[in-house]
């Protein structure tokens, strides 16, 4: 039914460039991410405006420790991407690898993954999936059993041919997703409808031989949770493609505070060997939208090809229903894109690593112990009531430096602890959402009940701000049209076009290539009909969204 | 310094077999675990009394859900090897993966490896170390950058030679451990003196081309988690590698119920790259050792084949000293060979998925709807207690199939709950660790403080009891000798042998070709002095020991 892998909407020409293996040895100072396509060899690079030399970069970071003043990130405003690029490098979130398109993921950013996961996982088990772990080499013969599958995948291969210094009879797949494997042990494990549904999921790495990489949005490997399921019938299987996507959903809207347009890819847009893939799609700060998530309804695709069969209550032979569904590290770059601004990284609050950091203000320094005292106690409170909270009271930085610093790296909540607040048993706090005087709260009560309930207040707000915030923007650049030129308008213009779409495969084929935009999804939230397609004029029975994307 | 791998003892010949890759296309049936030197091709071996058909074993073990009988494992006391394939298959903590030597982790398994994530995440978090990613292939060129890395690894490395349809320029290896990639990521993340020390840790997959392999304890890939820091002074890298022994010890001891020796491995057994290797070693039912985690003290060498440097208080360029240190799913086989006995898993109550089953004993079909309610109850309060219950209500196995099923898998208490019991407003537990009456207990409150409170009573009993025993078994079981055909006889035995060691390292290799024996470490707690070397007859400053080991 489909032919192209859902996470990588363009792959006509996946295969045509080389990937050479830059292995950087002399190469010292953190350079910030810039875009692969740009500079081959990140290392060798020549010093430009664009990228700094590792040399100048070092000066400039010495390290969350040093004392040199940060710079700040490119705004915004002026050049999305490397603004992205920046606060990816300069917040410490990740880094590049030494194997082009790979990256590191640093503690920071993997502080975010870490939140993400311990939510989703508890979600998962709570709907009765269990954990388990399947073997990340795959027979290569497996990833050819499904015939769309291998059509999907195979362009973007890491094979390993060499074990134990011999060359292997047959080369490895490194798992770029554990449909053929998994199908592989349920084949085995599943006998009797006794043993459905069989529900499991995995949090490891995958690999996938990408030609354009940026970090956490797609890079040649990266770190995801897929679950596997099988059921006896197609219902139980559609019934949970569907409840996955909505717990992703739930996770995107509530959580990460992204207003995700929930639907069902096109058949062109499909994962590679489903039925029918069910997607979150974000738009991200420059309009351009994101696959944030996808459940697929796998049908008996992978059965078939596998042999995965049970014994009905009539004790006859049937194939299982299965479905698939993964959120990957690619989320964190969706929340960067979604909320930062010109000053760098806005965190919601709850999926933030540090909620609330706390600065104590010293000027003289009889007053240090004091104050730290003071801002220890506000610590010790606030971590009491299950925030996450820091105190940076290294004494090499001066406030306003640390301002800048947690301000960039999105912490949605700055308490200010002064020599006349510890006599006053107040405090100051100030909001990342809001810059300036409006954010700011003199006053606060430094009594722990009350500082608690301020700053739980606070990160509440922020929460729903920063959320509303996204909301108001996705909404004021989605765009009604009724013909293909206002499609072209709308998109010519950054937008997302909904409208009308009962057209043929290779219309939306001619919509990308004319346009750069996909049909992101068949939302599931429709507006009342009827609607016309936008291409042919006919009667259509849903509204699609049109965009172009990452 | 060392010239041999720490987790592979016994290297010489391993890379003399060639792996051939086996696809099991139409395999059907679970294979039970066996030694995968004994049967080549698992799903291609032909019936033996050892390794029932895939057919046969499908009647036997219809899952979970079936209604077969359950087969019992092999007596420990017959043959130990059999019995540990046996219940890591039966009590489905394990499946082979379909390329040789690679394995499944089934959800059983996992959840064991998730109490153990839990526990250390926790514990290194609290010392200041903070998780992240680093990419899981390596430029081939990294590894040779330091001379005894490369050959301790190369002879097990797996290898990707192709990416994205292309022969790659350099072949990339699959991560056996991260030292080099974290190195020359330190390299540019370090600069100054105060960027130190840099404590990180990740959890991920790891690969190594092993001829012998056996679920859990030697596999062609594992989980485990590598820890990797930077100092500045080798005090300080000295301290950090033995806090971290410390806290493996702390795990083995009072999490997984394994008293191990905690000590330092010889100069040949430590890890390809360390100055010194830091070792817990446990002894396993067959009285064989186990490597249980390792923690390495790198010195420099790592520092200065990557030119991982900081600036000193001085302005001096000085290289970093460090550690690396690691505990992987190895250790689930540890906690199987350390407690299993003739009917099966017997898991220390902190490690164990499930620490208590209740069990409903329905006759006449009016009581279980009351049956069932009260088993819930003491369910939903064992629960908010946060004991890990399960209730196993399932309506076609009868209680004796059950007592046995979760028996076999260890559970550390049995709660039964019959009508009568319901009357009475009381029930019955049972211990895995005391078989018959003696573990029983009758009426036991089902008042939910009083029945928490025996629960509780009863996994910290079974926790402090299997603990002992195993101590018991361990001290039984290691022999003082003076000379070297007392430990020749004490090996013989198979035991563990103890003694005074300061001879060379040739005649430590001559120990382990004429007795098959390695010197497991020399123990932190040793025994008053003065000591004799056992080889050379000349005083020894320290005793060491030597077993056979896995």
């Amino acid at each position: 039914m489909s032919s192209v892998r859902a996470n990588v909407p363009n792959r006509a020409s996946s295969t045509a460039l080389h990937w050479p293996v830059t292995t950087l040895s002399p190469c010292r100072g953190p350079a910030p991410f810039r875009s692969h396509i740009r500079s081959a060899h990140a290392s060798a690079a020549p010093a430009t405006k664009d990228a700094p030399t590792a040399k100048q970069q070092k000066q400039k970071q010495v390290g969350g420790g040093g004392k040199a003043v940060e710079v700040a990130v490119t705004p915004r405003s002026e050049d999305f991407s490397k603004w992205y690029l920046d606060v990816v490098a300069k917040a410490e979130l990740a880094d590049y690898g030494p194997v082009r398109g790979t990256m590191v993921i640093r503690p920071y950013g993997y502080s975010i993954w870490e939140t993400i996961q311990s939510y989703l996982d508890a979600r998962f088990k709570e709907l009765g999936v269990e954990n388990a772990y399947f073997p990340q080499l795959i027979p290569y013969s497996f990833i050819t059993k499904e015939a769309e599958h291998v059509e999907g995948f195979a362009p973007e291969l890491a094979l390993v041919t060499k074990g134990g210094g011999k060359d292997l009879d047959e080369p490895l797949v490194v798992r770029p997703t554990s449909e053929t494997i998994i199908n592989h042990m349920f084949a085995q494990w599943v006998q009797s409808h006794r043993d459905l549904p069989l529900l499991v999921n995995q949090w490891c790495n995958v690999h996938r031989w990408e030609m354009r990489t940026r970090p956490f949005v797609r890079t040649l490997e990266f770190l995801w949770q897929e679950g596997h399921t099988a059921h006896a019938t197609a219902e139980e299987a559609e019934e949970e493609a569907r409840r996955m996507i909505d717990v992703y959903t739930d996770f995107a809207v509530n959580m990460a505070g992204m207003p995700v347009v929930a639907g069902r890819k096109s058949r062109i847009e499909s994962f590679a060997g489903a039925n029918c893939t069910y997607t979150i799609e974000a738009m991200m700060g420059d309009r351009r939208a994101l696959q944030a998530g996808t459940s697929h309804n796998l049908g008996t695709n992978f059965a078939k090809a596998f042999g995965t069969q049970y014994l009905d209550r009539e004790s006859k032979r049937q194939y299982v229903h299965q479905t698939s569904w993964g959120v990957s590290t690619r989320i964190i770059g969706g929340i960067i894109m979604t909320h930062g601004d010109d000053k760098g990284l806005r965190l919601p609050p709850r999926v933030a690593p540090i909620q609330a950091v706390i600065i104590p203000i010293v000027k003289k320094e009889e007053d240090r112990v004091p104050v730290n005292e003071a801002a220890q106690r506000l610590a010790d409170a606030a971590k009491a009531a299950g925030i996450r909270v820091k105190v940076d009271a290294d004494e090499r930085q001066t406030p306003g430096w640390k301002y800048n610093h947690w301000e960039m790296r999105g912490v949605p909540v700055r308490v200010e602890v002064g020599p006349r607040d510890v006599q006053s048993g107040t405090c100051v706090t100030a909001r990342r959402d809001m810059p300036g005087k409006e954010g700011k709260q003199m006053g606060v009560s430094m009594e722990p009940a009350a500082f608690v309930a301020h700053v739980q207040g606070l990160l509440g707000e922020i929460q729903a701000g920063l959320t509303a915030q996204a909301a108001a923007f996705r909404d004021a650049n989605i765009v009604d049209v009724r013909t293909y030129d206002e499609l072209k308008e709308a998109i010519a213009t950054g937008k997302w076009a909904r409208g009308g779409w009962a057209a043929s495969d290779e219309d939306e084929k001619r919509v990308k290539e004319e346009t750069q935009a996909t049909l992101r999804c068949f939302p599931f939230d429709q507006p009342e009909g009827p609607h016309t397609c936008l291409m042919t004029g006919q009667p259509a029975s849903e509204v699609a969204i049109f965009a172009k994307s990452y």
